[in-house]
């Protein structure tokens, strides 16, 4: 399994972990942006072009020749210093170069570090499909701090935070209403942020931990994704993308609504997310013209069976549902009532 | 783990496999050659160039460009078809096509059946490097007959059989006697060489259970290959490349002399298989002015630990040894050996 370290003591940490093996080589993974924060005792250090763009198999080879030259074994040490297109790109390349180098993960935003460095999903776009090859491959570390944080955009800030609040609503609401109360104005208060993201790992990786391939249990992660998806690549579809963790957050609202309507679940909490969401999240840049093409996107999302759409909901915070069919007639409800908490 | 099925009615077998999984679609995958195998009920097909040189990373590509162009998703099958080459690259690609599709291997040869298609080892050549990029990934089942053998060459049988023997070596005498009364001019007899196929496959599936991921036991299936990959990569440097298993044979002879000479392994057995290995793999392309080449290439092997020339040895057949390093004048006096029993 994964070991966890939650430390902004950054540098001990991966000494610590560089020591559980008698590595001959430890060579970094890091992108434009974050070879800003490499280590100096950092020798061996691989470069990567930064964005989605260049989550590629190009990209996946410039890493294997560096490894090559730079003579990575089976016995060297590969750590990923980046957000998530680092860790997926580069455990990818390290997981499948020669069979499988052990590898670290070092999140630098909100978002990696509460979902792609921890769970053993990596892999690259192929073929115009996002994810399309890759492996479950775990990082032997994961080394979560928020010491990168201070520089993040606020708007890196909130996609990541969107699903630090849905792994809190399927497990605990005291974490999920105190998690409400945050201000994304306010200095980062570093102490109180690590802790917040203990919390949140754990519920991931007890999740994954009973379906580290994608079987059953580990769909509850898509909690607001179904909907949240379709804003996503609509967006893209446009020409004028939006952060992930935006759509998530809508994506949320909508399904905590369609979780009313099904199964019962509080009213106030919708409601006190819907408004969570309206504060922090509002560009909302879909009509109701956009119903039809949202639900078409929806039907064919990865998590769809036989063309229809299927939501994980919620009877109450910590209690879901896998694998829900909606109709049409209650997702076109839900998109409404998700545009009325939004003010729009 | 793996499903191993030892039967000659193979579209019966790959029928009552495909069945266990409510798949939406079965693609298999074949070479050039063993299209020619394929039954009339294979609709989606994805053929791929045969030999080591097609084992490459634009061949995958091919693999994964034909799969999305055939809509497979992780609900559909992937069926290997073919020798060594098919089923690594095959089971790579499959097993990193959306992070993994099950995929079965119906080995066409008699190396591939004992060897390649069982274990879990996929992956391809890079970089100028042999199975440089790869995974361990098993496929779910593994049909394994002896019907495809009939138009094999004889040295393609004579290759597969040095593993047989190998296999034999590091499990049981009887087993070992019983092998070295083949008489590669005979016939098949089908039933009897499927019932060799079970107790040699076993042998590997016992050992690699304990180990998966190649960290220790598994290296005793390395018996005979640190010499025989020196022959291997000797005869391949000069142009004038030498079957696997005929490196192999070779190698089992000289690391059974260095068994006894180091661990008073029977003279006896070494004396029985040297005599099968003279009349059944006689041409040995190598002379004493070679011996310094051979043993860099030793040094440099996988295996090796620190430039020292590391192999599996044996007190006995059936009693093996890991990870015995063996000095420069050892290995010389084995390779003056190898050539005495060879008659050269």
């Amino acid at each position: 399994m994964q070991n966890l370290i939650f430390s902004n003591q950054v540098q001990a940490a991966v000494e610590q972990s560089a020591a559980r093996g008698n590595h001959n080589m430890t060579v970094w993974i890091a992108d434009a942006n974050t070879a800003n924060f490499l280590p100096e005792s950092a020798v061996n250090v691989i470069t990567i072009p930064d964005g989605d763009a260049a989550k590629s198999l190009p990209t996946v080879c410039r890493v294997w020749d560096e490894m090559q030259r730079l003579g990575v074994t089976r016995h060297s040490l590969v750590i990923n210093l980046g957000g998530g297109m680092v860790t997926d790109l580069g455990g990818f390349a390290a997981a499948t170069f020669k069979r499988g180098v052990r590898f670290i993960n070092v999140p630098t935003t909100l978002l990696g570090a509460v979902d792609a460095a921890v769970g053993g999903k990596t892999g690259f776009n192929y073929g115009g499909l996002k994810n399309e090859v890759g492996a479950f491959a775990p990082a032997s570390d994961v080394i979560i701090s928020t010491r990168y944080f201070d520089t993040l955009p606020a708007s890196e800030m909130k996609s990541g935070f969107a699903e630090v609040i849905k792994h809190s609503m399927l497990s605990d609401r005291t974490e999920f209403l105190r998690l409400l109360d945050h201000d994304f104005t306010a200095p980062i208060d570093h102490d109180d942020l690590l802790e917040r993201l203990r919390r949140s790992v754990q519920v991931k990786v007890d999740i994954v931990g009973h379906d580290p391939h994608e079987h059953g249990e580990r769909e509850a992660l898509n909690l607001g994704h179904t909907a949240g998806h379709a804003f996503e690549a609509l967006a893209l579809q446009r020409g004028t993308p939006v952060p992930h963790g935006y759509a998530v957050a809508w994506g949320l609202v909508t399904e905590a609504v369609l979780s009313h309507l099904r199964l019962g679940f509080s009213s106030d909490d919708v409601h006190r997310l819907g408004a969570f969401v309206r504060d922090n999240y509002r560009d909302f840049p879909f009509t109701c013209d956009d119903y039809d093409e949202l639900l078409q996107l929806m039907r064919h999302d990865k998590k769809s069976r036989n063309g229809e759409i299927t939501c994980t909901l919620l009877e109450a915070i910590g209690n879901y549902r896998l694998g829900q069919t909606v109709d049409c007639d209650d997702m076109t409800a839900a998109l409404d009532i998700l545009r009325d908490h939004l003010g729009l």
